[in-house]
């Protein structure tokens, strides 16, 4: 009965392993579809969506079973809710990656958002790829100098989200008649700081494993 | 022991119709903060959120405890489990409703966002406390019929969403000059959108209680 719950316990981090994964991608590809107007690699992380939605759903009732089965207690209870967790925010993650690919899609041929911007938003998409690659390798390997290198990566962003809204306030008169550039770069920047959000949220979850350090946010 | 548990479970069920009531509230001057610009009353939604945060919090401290504790199958695990998520969306619509105050008290003593779009924003002011009451009478009553009510409602409040986005889109013109009411109209409409769509995820979230039906959303 043991050996059969740990080999629970394994398929769970495996599969949080995999979409961890399947969320790179998506990051990377929503990213350069979002860079150079790729309307088919937009097409592709939209449709790959609905992967990493089933794909933590099935790890959701993993879980489920093995609360329900195995009443696991102290530590491993403590992985199994994380788990949980975890996983809902790995969903959000592939989520916003489908989001910033419909606003490439959308305005295919044009950049999404004022040209102004194109180099804040490369630094964005480079910021969320490299968030989603060290909780890829944080999930794989559990090594807690990646979870304060995620948490602290966090005010980068913040202040690249900042340096958006304050280009767009302060270009009004160069932006008259891009109503809907300014849409998309508010959204876009929203998305890419949500990202992030979920990105620092699955680091304190992680170390709160590690240590069960409360995980205020 | 068996009485200890069914009062904790009591204790979890009362919790979350607390934080409800707090979301309702918050959602409620936050829409009167936004549509009158007042700002003390916006600093009060601010300023009662961590109130909402450390409310769900202890509910899931609460709910890690149970599981710990009381190992509970069946039913009783699906309501410890159901019950996490459910605070955790709650969480989310207190902040969503703290954001849409924050863009209140941003742009005083202006309306946020262009005039043409003050009635939309008044609809939409106006269906996410419908959302938000339905919610905390749901949690308290548990009636079947909300449930039906507030996932039916998320259509009126997508089309809304999408008269907004086109409303700006098509006011290109008129626009010419007000990027800051363009960048406040879309995040507070994306902020109005995901606050229902929380309610939504509660609803199906409590059907899947109440028969064990998938949560597909």
């Amino acid at each position: 009965m043991r050996e059969v719950f740990q080999q629970e316990l394994a398929d769970v981090q495996n599969g949080l392993v995999e979409v961890s994964r399947g969320v790179l991608e998506a990051i990377r590809n929503a990213t350069q579809a979002f860079q150079t107007s790729d309307v088919s690699l937009a097409d592709k992380v939209i449709g790959n969506d609905i992967n990493i939605d089933e794909q933590t759903a099935r790890i959701d009732d993993l879980t489920v079973e093995i609360l329900l089965l195995q009443a696991p207690v102290a530590r491993d209870l403590r992985f199994v809710v994380t788990t949980m967790r975890i996983g809902s925010s790995l969903e959000r993650m592939g989520d916003l990656a489908a989001h910033i690919a419909q606003l490439a899609r959308l305005r295919f041929p044009e950049f999404v958002g004022p040209e102004g911007l194109r180099e804040k938003f490369v630094r964005a998409g480079e910021l969320a790829c490299a968030q989603a690659e060290k909780i890829a390798a944080l999930l794989d390997t559990e090594e807690e100098a990646l979870i304060d290198d995620i948490i602290s990566s966090d005010d980068a962003i913040d202040d690249l989200h900042k340096e958006v809204l304050d280009y767009l306030t302060a270009h009004t008169d160069d932006l008259s008649g891009q109503t809907a550039q300014i849409v998309d770069a508010t959204l876009a920047n929203r998305y890419f700081e949500r990202f992030s959000d979920h990105a620092v949220s699955i680091a304190r979850r992680m170390r709160y494993l590690q240590d069960g350090a409360p995980t205020a946010e």
